[in-house]
Parts: structure tokens; C-alpha cells; sequence
């Protein structure tokens, strides 16, 4: 169980950090869709370890090799196979961990739950596992460009530093011409400065991803319990080291009264449209054709380069030395594997809307 | 699609605000489960309209009828079928809207979705629907019970009024005590006068609900998409008016260093424990044995008693004016539905894990 | 587990022989579909039981109560619940039996499963079940209505009596015209005068339902493992004593040589039809728009007036003596339960096939 | 939709007869299993082309790449990814056929319903794709090992030869003894020489496979949909060629008395038994430790070696000539391919048992 995502546009996924490779199943991709594997490899580039001085150093090229599903370079609607070797896995590396449960990994919780545990890299419960993610949701990015809806995330907290600034006054595009992946230039600075430093420290910090999804349909949701935001929120929890998400408001709207915080509805040329966003573009758990907007957080990587106590697998106390090669906050390569997700979540819906009339 | 949750310990639900009747199928509750149904009418109490001053003063007595799955009071092992019937749906006070959007609803979304509109309260995107969830979640509560499982929500805020106190340090069964359901005295009544307060204003307020669930055995979780936390999250958010979802450290756990957050593991005894708990008990999306706590964000109410603009149907510009009967603010009446939930995945996920291993 | 059927139209059912009520959510109906609720109920008469001699005398009228999902007749996209409550439920018929494992039903089965054991009639493992379906069929049958696909079951088997004649000679309709529903007339007559014959020997007999299903589009199916005649094939084998399932040339054809047996596309006007049929309307396990129609085998009902040799749940050998009110045959009442299982697969087929072209 | 399997142990399957690879994703397989590769190896020796000569002469050593899930030796509880690369894909065999629709296979099908066509060998619908079904059905058949339950397919009917011995009365391990995989050594050399003359006539011929699966334990089975022997129904009607399946008595029971088909329960030592098995070691669609045995019929090959009519994309009458390289009849390869979906069935639902009692 739980190595599928979706409904009819799905994903299955398989694979470990230190195994043979990763893959990825991606089934119910309408026919006659123009594949563009330059794309999907696109994609990967921008989350593949060793891009930037903050991020991992370890060295992935993350080349993937579309097996099926694709002809002459169209979608035939039936399922889309591709495989990502893994190169690097520098095994051994872990060898001085086998036995040890590190601090706020998942070392202890697989222990529990298969009674064996694979202990190269955290196995299947790595963050590398995203890899057949992301290269699954640049298909859905196609299809959804298709549909002419589009979606940017964007780096929006690192650790204290928290960009107010809304997002309908900076240009969102410009996040990819920083290593950050922020849109305010000024901020960006600051925040790779935080993390640099950070890192010197051996340590790691948290921080925020904003997403934003434009000219979704209105009428796209599933309730009432496949509610699109749910959804969504599931997708971005399902992420390595997310704590929280909220769209619309959020935890702000709480302290606002309703007369304040509802959307009354206006009307623009032939459209309806509503006069504020806090909704964040859903109401009843389906879009209204304004903007998706939601945050996601992600807390400080669990790895640092500090010595940390801990208990190995005979329950004797034990000491985890800070070795491997880890990122000191996950946000900037975080940016492509939530619109990865967020791309998955609004295909498939999009897909299931399909069915809802006559 | 999205009236069905869960994976072997499933609901699926049925039901309008203003319909004939609300209901509730689940299955997968393993045989021989002792089923007490007053256990069943205490949440339905703990849910229903017109319980205190600060809640609407609709007035239903959410009678549950068990149509199956239950011979000699136990549970069969075949499907539940509960019924609850709408008495007092005062559909003509909805007459006056029939064909306006109200703002911040679902009447756009649904009318968007199916191109048809069952304006009577809200139809089936009213949270009267939560009523058959708190049925089905009272029986889950029951097989938590009987796995030693306890789990208990609470108000920690409304509007700007936040309850700061560490949840182990108040008695969270004294949450019953008062109308809002917050363990802490003093703050329970200032939030019961602000409601009042909005309620008077003719408007409404948002809040937070926490839940703590405890003695989860370690090892319920299925990584990679269905972490534990992930499917809270997406339980949480398909509750109406849900704006946000975050567990343990949460949004707050951003600002952190790792070194501060990750929860070293201590040896108590025979027990593997964690020395902190930001991981709000679950790691790499599995249980760890720890107290599971997260916080959901619900907005303030769309329906306020004053007249706002808004479009109909035909898309001219109208006013929708304050009528009806509705709460002032959702947080008092959220939680045993937030409880219902939380339990539902909680069972759900340990018969899960009983497959993991040989 | 096991209570659900269909992936976009899907129905759940809850119910035993003499509880409470049976009953059925059906999700996915399209918003904006008229719904007669008469034409609901002519399918339950066509089920009833005690509708002529050749059936059980239990007396139920299996009224039905719509609860939700219509809205001024007609659907609202929402899910449809139907109860059907017992009325005729003679508990104390079976008193004699509690114990008891009879021959060929599913005591024993459930016992061992569940531990546990309803054993009024069957408790779920009886056909009353059925009922449900049939109640959530007659929708699905509306829905094809729309789409111009019909379908019609009847009776071609009772013991060693066979109609040989293909269908397109006769009039399928017919079939409602005599108890036993064949669609010809002097078969009928033998076949009523077969079961008759056995009753009056206090046995039971078996026999072989046949379907047509016309108008159905070519390319619905969903390859590789849910191709249409797999799920056909599962819908007919998941109803009470069904034994085997055989669609287009079915076990005889496995006599032909494929020269004889392929199908040989023919242009006839704008059409391209199938010279012949073999391949029952089914290519690769998608619709080619010819006629669908396939068999099922009914066993004999497992319930005989006569004393059988059984053990109880302690294990001691028992007698098993003859009593309460059952079919004698099982064939015709199979009918409008083969019709309804057909319709749901057909109608939730339709709707997955909207999502495999963009 | 309909590339997934499964509910607990759960593949899905992709590729195409003539892209890159075929592969599978293995979901749910208990942690700490022994995989035994080479195990897996044998089984795909036993479907793959060319093993005989009354088998196709395509050269495939189907050489499978285990990727993930299996570490030091055993199942780690996370999916096995498994990849079969194509080898002797002549994709010019199929040009002549490019934009024709063969008889009887799926060429015109696919087309409809996807409006796209890989012309390829079949493409997806070609029965290549169940040698990943094979690999998955390999592991299944470990875990099946290691609850000690075994299972034997075999032939029984080629054409009009129709083996009559129980299966009991034989040695079915021996069927491997033979390139029929009949156990009876002198039906084989009869079901040899008549596919052998068939295959000079440049024709194809049907048959059957019978399955005995022993040992199940009683209890085994999700009704009331998802019948045991209605999922191996839909598990066997979704392999290639399938038209009919039966189980115990099947259609032959059809003509008995009710008083004849019942099997009696019967004390021996301590276990219950039936006095016979007409009910295929299934009631009320859950096992009770009887035998379990079913029939499977497969058609004629469609592709012959023979000129055929038909049309093509256009609609203009073409003739389709006999080419390529085929089975003159699919039943001794599809012996192994009907062991690995029946040990699927099994082994996902001995999971699925695990949860129906406290």
C-alpha cells in the first residue's frame, strides 16, 4: 500500500536510495499527447542533487529512459514506464550507521514496521524517491499545459527570513534565476547568505514553498472527501520533511471575521469572478477559476555534519556522527517536486471532471 | 467519486442538509467487535446543532438507526449501514437564495461542477454531512479503545485568542467541560464572550482545533503517498471550512535548526522513546510511539447575518441577505467531527499494517 | 472489504436476510439524469420473491425509499441512497439451524472468516442482497437509456434443457411474458413444468442465464486487467450461486480453428461491422460495437426440503432437515439481478472511457 | 485505468510487445520474504516464446532485472520494481499491417478508444505483456510457498480433445514432463500431433487450462463483490484469449439436483471436510479449505497464416495476409501465465484475510 498516487490520471513508484534504480508507472494519460522527453528532463535538472553550492553535493545525472507508453513521440493511453539509474550510491558511506537509528530519519519507524531495514541512504524512505515523481509530473505539466493551465512554485521562507510581499506583484517566473528559487531578488540574497551560513555550521533549517496554479477551470473537486484542497495538502504531505500546509488564508483567516473573509462575487465582462481571494481558488472542496494558491512547510533536514545521540537496534546508546553528503535546507530542490505533485493532483481531477455531467 | 474514505476500515457516505436523510456505510470493522450504540448517540450529542448558545439553533436530534453489520452486539464483520434522518430542514428559509451565489459557499463550485443546484442549505456540501462521519467514527473510536488507542481534540483558538499553553500540561478531557470544549478555563471563557461578541455583530470568526492521539503502536504508516500524517492531512481538510493542516513542530518547526529539532531517541526501560517530540510522533511517515498532535485551521463561517453583494445565477448582481440559522463560529462543534476523523484513519491504518509482515 | 463495486459510477451495499434493511450508496451518477423511481420499482417486482408458484413464498414488497441524490427528479451528482427494509423476516425459521453448518451455503465459510456468525438466513451471504443491487441497477439502466444502449437477460437452461435457438430469433422481450423468463414460449412451458417437478421432490435445480447488451459504442474497456468482460465476468460471478461465465464463443469456441472463428471486418454504409460474431462484441477487452452477450451458470440452490448429513460448529455430526422458503431454481429471479450487475458495469465503463482522449 | 492488479499485493504492469521493456511494479509483498531469483527466471523459461516447436519462434530470453524492493536476499516490504527488456522486436513484420485491422484481434478496438494506434505487434494488447504478470506471479508464488500452499495449472483440452480424468487420478506435476503440459502422457502426444497438423494447415486451434490450487485455508475471500473465485474469474478473463472460466461444477452443475450438488460436511479427526467438492473449495465466495480448482478457455490464435478480409482505417476493404511469427495455439504457454494471476489472487487475498478479526 501506498505507492500510488491518483485516481485516473495515477502514478506508481518504486525504488530506494542506494538501489539498482528508480521508476515510475504513470497510467491514464489521455492519447495523442505530444511528449516532449526534453521536458521531463528539464524537470529533473531542477531537482538533481549537486546543482548549486547549497545542495547536496552528491552526483546524479537523473538521465531517465522512457520504456513504454509513448509513440513516435505521442502518448498511445496506455501506460507511460520510465526508469532513473542510480549512480552515485556511494553505499558504504552508510556503513557506520547500519545498526543506529539517526535522530528524526525513519531508521527507527521502517525498523518497526518490516522488522528489517535497508539501511543504504534510508532506502525506499530517501528523498531521492521524489526523482520518479518529478519525472512523472513533467508529463503532467504537458497535459496540463495542454489544457492552458499553468503553475509556478516558488522559495517564500527560509528559516526566519519570510517574503510578505504578495505574490501578484512579483514576476514568479524569475524564482528559476536564483539558486534559491525566491522571486524577490533581494530576498533571494539573504536567504542563500542564511543557508550558507547555516551550513558552515554543520547544520541544517527549515523553510516554505508558495504555490500558485492559474487558469484551472471552475468545477474541478471531488468531494466530500476528495475535496480538491485535500488532495492537494495529501500530495504536499506526502513529501520528505513536510510539517504543514495550508492554502487560501490558511491559519491567518482564523483570526479574521467572515464578514471580512468572504469572497463576494462580482461580474467581469462575461465572467464571474470575486472581488478578494481568500477561498485560495476553491470553495466546497472545487475551483472556482481563480487562482490555487497554497504553502507548504518543510522542516530543517533531519541529516547535520554534528555528532547526535541516539540508540541502535539492540537499544544500547550510541553515538551518530555527522557524515554523507546532505542538503542544508531542501526548499530550493523542493520547488520542482511540489509542482510535480500539485501537477499530478489537478490532471487527474481534471480527468475525473470528465464524468461528473451527461 | 470522493464520498468514500479509507482503504480496508472504509467509509462511504450519503445525504443532503435538507434531504430525507443522512447515512453512512462502513466496512472493513473487523468481527466481534463489542458495538455499544449510546457510545454512537454521545458523539451525535457532541456534534448537534443547538447544543449551546454559541452554536446554530437548528434543531435536529441526529437519531441514528443501525440498519446491519451489528447481530447480538457485536460487529458481524459485514458492512454498517447507520441512518440518520433530517427533521427540521426548513427548506423554504433558503427559497430567498435559490438562485443567488452566496459568498464564500459552494453554490458557484456545484452549480459549475454539475450544471444543476440543490440550493436547500447548502444540499450536500452543508457540513450537516459530518453528522454521518461522527456515526462512523464513534464506531472507530470503539475499535481504538479496543486496541488501547486514545485520542482527544480541543479548542486552542479563536479568532486572535491563542492558547499558547503545551497541551501535557492541561487535563484535556476538562475540554468537555465547557461550551467551546478548550482545557483550559480562563481561556474558554474569553473565547465563549468573543463568540458572543461576533455572534451580536451579526458575524462569525475562525479558530483552531488540536488533536492528541495516544498510544499508537510504532509502525502504522504506508509511505511513500499514504504516510500517516499525510492521510490526517487530507482527513482533516475535507472537513468543511478547513483552511490549513499542520502536525507536530508544523509551520512554527521552519524557523528551527536541525540540530534543535531532530528528536534524539532515549532508552526508558525495555521502550525506545524520543527525548523531544517536534516529529509529532510519526517519522518518514510511520508511527513512532509518540504522542501523534496536529493543529487544524477552520475559517470563519461564510454565513454571516449581514447583507452582502454577490451574483446570481444569471449572472446580475444581487444581494444576499443575512438569514437562516448558522453557527458563529464552527470550532465548539468541529472537534468530535475532527475526533470522528482522526479515529477513522487511525483503524484504518492499524489494519493496514497487519499485512506488512509474514 | 468486498462491499464495493465499479471505479466511477460505484455502488456499496450493507444489508443480511433479516436485519434491519438493506441498502445502497450509488456514487457517480451523472448530475442532470431524470430518475423514475416507477421504473426502480418494476425492477424490484421483477426480483421479488413469491411473484409465481416457481419461486420462494417469502412475502417481501420491497418498497424502496430514495434518501438522497435526486432533487426534483432528476440526479444532482451527488451519491443516491436507496433502503429497502425487511419486513417478512422469520428469525425463528432458522432457529433450528443456528448451529448448523448447511451443505453448500456459506455457514461455515463466514464462521471460519469472521469467527463469528448471523445466522438468520444467511445473514449477508444470502441473495436477498441482491436486492440492493437490483434497486441501483434500475439506475444504471436509466443512464443507458440516455446513452441508447439496451440490454436484455433471459433464461436459455434449466437442468438438461437447453434452447439451442440463437438469439437473434426470437423476440428477447418476450421473456417477461412467462414465470420462467425464456424468450420462447414452448421451452418455457418445459422448463416451468421441470422446476415444478423438482419441487414437488423437495430438490432444487440449476440453470443458465443469457444476456444481450446492444448499442454499446465501440472502445469502452479498460485493458490490460480490467478488460469489459473481465468485470462483466466478475459482476456475474460475484451473484449467489453463479458457477461459470462464458462471453462470444465462450468454452465452444475453444473447438474452432481461428480461420472459422475470427470475425472478418466488413464496411456496411459508414459502418465497419464484424461479419460474424464470435468474438461477443468484445476485441482485446474493448467494445467493437457489435453485441455484447455472454452466459452465466446458475448451480442448484443449495436449500432442499430434504434431511442432509451435516456438522455443527462443535464439530458433531447433525442432520440438516429441510425447512423454510426457498426458490426452487434460481433462473428467473437471476434475471433481473443478471440485467442489473450487467447495467452497472456498462454504465461505469461509459464513464471511464470519457477520459482516454484528451 | 485496468494496469493495476490487486488490492493489498497489487502490481501494475507497462510496456508494449515491440517498445523498449515490459515491467511491473510488485506493491504489498510482506517484508522478509526469501526472493529467489532464479525461481522467477524458471517461470519466465516456462512462458517465453520459442521453447518448443509447437510454439511461436519469436526469440526472447525475457531476461528479467529485479530493481528495487529486495535487499540482501529478501523482500524489504517497499515495491519490486522489475524490468524485461524486448530483444527481437521486429517492428517491419508489422508494417504490411501498418493501418490494417486484423481480424478478431484489437487492432480496430484500441484504435476506437484511444484514436491512436501502435501498430507494432499489438502494441499493448499483445499477450507479450503477460510476461511481467509471470515475474510478479513468481514472487507470489514464494509467499504462497511459505504459507504452504501450492498450485498446478495444466492442459485439458485442445480443440475436441478433451481430457476426462479427474485431476486427482493424476500426477499434475508431471504435465511438465511434456510441451502440451498435459499429465496424462498419451492425451499430450494426441493434443501434440493435432496442434502440430493444425500448424501445417497454417491455422490455429482453442483449449483449456484447468487450476488446482491446495491448501488454501478456510476463510479466505471478500464478498460480497470481490467473491474469491469472482476476482480469479476476472483475473483469468484478463489474460489474452480468454473467453470463459468455471470453478467446481461450473456450467456442467447447471444440470443437477440440488440434492446431488451439495457437499456434505463430514468430520475427519479434526478437521471439517466435504464428503465431495462441486463447490470448487469455494461457498458463498470464501474458502473452505477444500480444493480449489476452475477451467479457463482460451480461444484460437487470431493471427493465422492464412489471407483474411477486412478493412482499414479509411474503411476500404484490404486483405490482411498471414505473416509473422505466432502460437498455432496459446494453451501450453498459458499454463504458467494462469499459475502467476491465480497465485496473485491468492496471495492478495491472504493479506486482505489478515484484517477481518480483531
Amino acid at each position: 500500500m501506498g505507492n500510488t498516487f491518483g485516481k485516473l490520471f495515477k502514478i506508481t513508484t518504486f525504488g530506494e536510495s542506494h538501489g539498482v534504480a528508480l521508476g515510475v508507472i504513470l497510467e491514464g494519460c489521455p492519447a495523442g499527447l505530444p511528449i516532449d522527453e526534453e521536458k521531463i528532463r528539464l524537470e529533473m535538472q531542477r531537482r538533481k542533487p549537486g546543482q548549486s553550492k547549497i545542495t547536496t553535493q552528491r552526483k546524479e545525472e537523473d538521465e531517465i529512459e522512457v520504456l513504454s507508453g509513448v509513440f513516435e513521440g505521442k502518448s498511445t493511453g496506455t501506460p507511460i514506464g520510465i526508469v532513473i539509474r542510480n549512480a552515485d550510491q556511494k553505499s558504504k558511506d552508510y556503513s557506520h550507521i547500519a545498526d543506529k537509528f539517526r535522530p528524526s530519519h525513519a531508521d527507527y519507524t521502517y525498523f518497526e514496521k518490516y522488522g528489517i531495514r535497508d539501511y543504504r541512504g534510508g532506502g525506499r524512505s530517501s528523498a531521492r524517491e521524489t526523482a520518479a515523481r518529478v519525472a512523472a509530473g513533467a508529463i503532467a505539466k504537458q497535459l496540463l499545459d495542454h489544457y492552458g493551465i499553468n503553475l509556478q512554485a516558488f522559495v517564500t521562507q527560509v528559516g526566519e527570513l519570510k517574503l510578505e510581499k504578495p505574490y501578484q506583484e512579483m514576476n514568479l517566473a524569475s524564482a528559476e534565476d536564483n539558486i534559491i528559487r525566491c522571486p524577490d531578488p533581494e530576498m533571494a540574497d539573504k536567504m542563500i547568505q542564511l543557508i550558507d551560513s547555516v551550513r558552515l555550521d554543520r547544520d541544517t533549517i527549515g523553510g516554505v514553498v508558495t504555490c500558485v496554479i492559474q487558469n484551472t477551470p471552475a468545477g474541478i473537486g471531488e468531494p466530500v472527501f476528495d475535496r480538491l484542497h485535500a488532495e492537494l495538502g495529501k500530495a504536499m504531505l506526502s513529501i520528505n520533511a513536510v510539517k504543514g500546509f495550508e492554502y487560501g488564508s490558511g491559519f491567518e483567516g482564523v483570526k479574521m471575521r467572515g464578514s471580512d473573509h468572504n469572497d463576494t462575487f462580482v461580474k467581469e465582462g462575461d465572467h464571474i469572478k470575486t472581488a478578494t481571494n481568500h477561498s485560495g481558488g476553491i470553495q466546497g472542496g472545487i475551483s472556482n477559476g481563480e487562482d490555487i494558491y497554497f504553502r507548504v512547510a518543510f522542516k530543517p533536514v533531519a541529516t547535520i555534519m554534528k555528532d547526535q545521540d541516539s540508540v541502535n537496534e539492540s537499544g544500547e546508546s550510541v553515538t551518530v556522527s555527522g557524515k554523507g553528503r546532505h542538503d542544508p535546507c531542501v526548499v530550493p530542490r523542493a520547488v520542482p517536486i511540489v509542482e510535480a505533485m500539485a501537477a499530478l493532483v489537478i490532471a487527474d481531477y481534471i480527468l475525473l471532471a470528465k464524468s461528473n455531467k451527461l
